[in-house]
């Protein structure tokens, strides 16, 4: 029965599009992190949508799962198969053409398997911007990009990934190509149904691409670094540079102490900021498209303000772009500088802005409480009210020990984020690690209209099971 | 079995909250211009979402329809009842709250029949903006936006009420409540249902309150009036706008001559910014947070760029608020003008922004060659790639052979937007009045899907029937 899958596959995406010798297989079946692992009859890597649809049509006539992949650097296992060995990985990264830029619309048209940073370069060939930036953004896919709607430091300016798509093409899981590619700002004419797509984590169906919104390109930047006394000056810092900065304000990034203090240990030519240690910092970046903007100026009158009002204890404005590279690098060296310090136990959760000094207070007492001395490595996109709550050991602690705690103290989290009326998955999605603990923290009638949506696009259950829906 | 389920509904919402007699119930059988009329069985007035929920649970249980409605100034007759008298209005306009302004977290929660007014009132005075604005806005409500996904003046820079969107209650077809007003910026855990809502018309649920985004207010403005040579100039106008004044720029409406002659003609102190005819105009608005934001200067450099390029003939800036509201009174007052040149059939398409140029010539050429002489009236938010395209009769003509002609025209310009890759429907919805024709321009798997959508929600077709979906 396989085999004889295989080699219809074959026919549709050529010998060299399907790979089922063992060796061949490993770099598909884990994430990037290791942290998942399944096995496979085979990957399948399609050139075409043609030959996306070809596929899909031939596991379903076969009755055999899919699992669509792009550049495997999910933090949740969404695109990881499962253990059986009869699932087939649809791996998108052949698909990575640039299949159109229309500057005059400011729209960019690429294939699922696109690399973002390719799409990035690509808008800033053409003088404009694509705002997307994540971690991952020299491997991760513009599909894997919209399967997840995926987030990063750009979100408070120019939205996710789902503000940022205008259409898309899809292969549902018969077979079926949708298309709907439109590169239109306004289109009501019935139901929007790439909405139901984005954020799906291929389990409705395989996107093979999307058209997608581009902006000017961003020809000045101020960054600074501010200490703050505490997470309710953050919130009261974000209302200063809104009004003060209004849209020049693309980039707020919340850091405790310790976050910063286990950089400034571990990360080679990190440098605080100021002499003495503050509570928590924040990292603030104005941009603008004009290259004369007097962001400098703007910056400093915002900090200024915020400094009369007693939200910022001190500040620093980078004098050059090497200056601004350090203090991204303050932020950004967090979760690897995090790794020596012993198992980093890491959450993505989001609150509204205004919760997020009492959910830090309560969620953090509730911590210490189930660990005494448990390190608490708080940092986040503060401005979309997204925190990545990450905990290291107590000094001194045992490492299994402290693993063995993982799932309690996440439940310790996902609780306090829940009475906050927040989310346990701000930007990572739910995959397979948190979808059967999202039925606890949703109401019923969602989880049932989420299973009718699966039923209606996939009624049987061939595309992605076991991943976003729980007990699905 | 009406006068029985009418007593129902009178134990669930009292006495008040029904209305069955005649008189009054007149004001809810037809949309604002009449051009849609209908009857119903009674029309029910719900105080809170429970009472809604208990509204459309008895008219489940009855087996009628319910026709949600809000402020009833649509324009495609998508709260308008049929003429069978069997139905129920559910006039959500009793719900008209506030029930949270939350400036920190930038997010107003508010119930389905606020009107849009009052939203953006209670934002002004809490200092910030709700930024959808459109003609209707002093009387159409926050449910009916959603139920359009609305645009307007404000989408070019804040996007459509979907984008404004960040959390919705839903009572649905079976009358359970589906809470989901959840006001965060981040959320991925699972299918975006609030997504499947926005924009159904009413047809799978009803709105019955939402979470929407706030911004910093505006406290600084400029206004120009530019003369362009034709649709190509206003494309590249665009893109001088963009690079040069970025995200400033709120507003961009593009005038053919003919609709700017109409207000000059109809329109009491209208007066044309220069001494000459010009083939088009463009009204460029652009806005800032800071009260003193150098906005004149930045104007002047980008139409002067402009000007350079060949893109605009001839520019004036606005240099007070009286001068900014007479240039934007030229481009409000065309759709009153046009009426007193004979009937006006009115179109509302979009297409990529690129296209426009080729998408205006086409479409012109086949509408003079179906009917020699006809006055063609096209405006619309360029920025957006959204036209009205609108007619007017040939001088002398008659109007009753003119309004005959309404059905092979539309068609003329629904192919013509067809072949640009563009919507029939931009802004405004299909309704009952394109719910049929949208069949001939949208591919069959989508109208597929949309009717499973359809089927799923609403598996009885008790909500708002008759509306979008063609053959439904």
């Amino acid at each position: 029965m396989t085999a004889d899958l295989i080699g219809r596959l074959r026919e549709v995406v050529g010998p060299a599009g399907v790979l089922s010798d063992p060796a061949d297989l490993a770099g598909y079946l884990s994430d990037w992190r290791n942290a998942y692992t399944g096995t496979a009859a085979a990957v399948v890597r399609p050139g075409s949508t043609e030959e996306v649809a070809g596929v899909v049509a031939r596991c379903s006539e076969a009755g055999v799962v899919v699992v669509p992949q792009g550049g495997n650097t999910g933090l949740c296992g969404g695109a990881v198969p499962d253990s059986s060995g009869r699932q087939v990985v649809l791996s998108l990264t052949r698909m990575r053409r640039i299949r159109d830029l229309d500057a005059a619309n400011q729209t960019v048209t690429v294939e699922a398997g696109a690399v973002l940073r390719s799409v990035q370069e690509a808008a800033a060939a053409a003088g404009l911007l694509f705002p997307l930036s994540l971690g991952a953004e020299g491997s991760c896919t513009i599909g894997g990009n919209l399967a997840t709607n995926a987030g990063g430091t750009g979100v408070l300016r120019y939205g996710t990934m789902r503000d940022l798509t205008l259409g898309l093409e899809v292969v549902l899981p018969d077979g079926r190509i949708w298309n709907g590619l439109r590169g239109l700002r306004k289109d009501n004419t019935g139901y929007d149904l790439k909405q139901v797509f984005i954020g799906a984590e291929g389990t409705l169906g395989v996107i093979t691409a999307a058209v997608l919104k581009l902006f000017p390109a961003v020809r000045s930047r101020a960054t600074a670094w501010a200490a703050l006394p505490d997470p309710q000056a953050a919130v009261d810092l974000i209302g200063v540079l809104r009004e003060l900065a209004g849209d020049r304000l693309t980039g707020l990034e919340l850091m405790s102490r310790r976050s910063v203090e286990f950089v400034l240990r571990h990360s080679a030519g990190a440098r605080d900021p100021f002499g003495d240690p503050h509570p928590w910092y924040a990292l603030v970046e104005l941009s603008d498209t004009l290259p004369v903007a007097g962001l400098d100026a703007v910056i400093e009158s915002a900090l200024g303000e915020a400094f009369e009002r007693g939200v910022v204890l001190d500040a620093v404005v980078a004098s050059s772009s090497a200056q601004a590279a350090a203090l991204w690098g303050l932020r950004e060296g967090i979760s690897v500088a995090q790794n020596h310090e012993g198992p980093s136990l890491k959450h993505d959760v989001s609150v509204p802005i205004s919760r997020i000094p009492a959910f830090v207070e309560r969620t953090d007492r509730a911590l210490e409480a189930a660990v005494p001395g448990i390190r608490i490595v708080t940092y986040g996109h503060i401005g979309d009210g997204n925190l990545h709550y990450n905990l290291s050991k107590p000094v001194g602690g045992d490492d299994d020990e402290f693993r063995a705690r993982a799932g309690a103290l996440a439940r310790v989290i996902y609780d306090s984020t829940c009475a906050f009326d927040g989310s346990i998955s701000a930007e990572h999605g739910l995959g397979q690690s948190k979808r059967e603990i999202v039925a606890d923290y949703k109401d019923s009638h969602e989880l049932d209209l989420m299973r009718g949506l699966k039923q209606l696009f996939d009624p049987r259950g061939l595309m992605n099971p076991g991943k976003v829906l729980p007990g699905l």
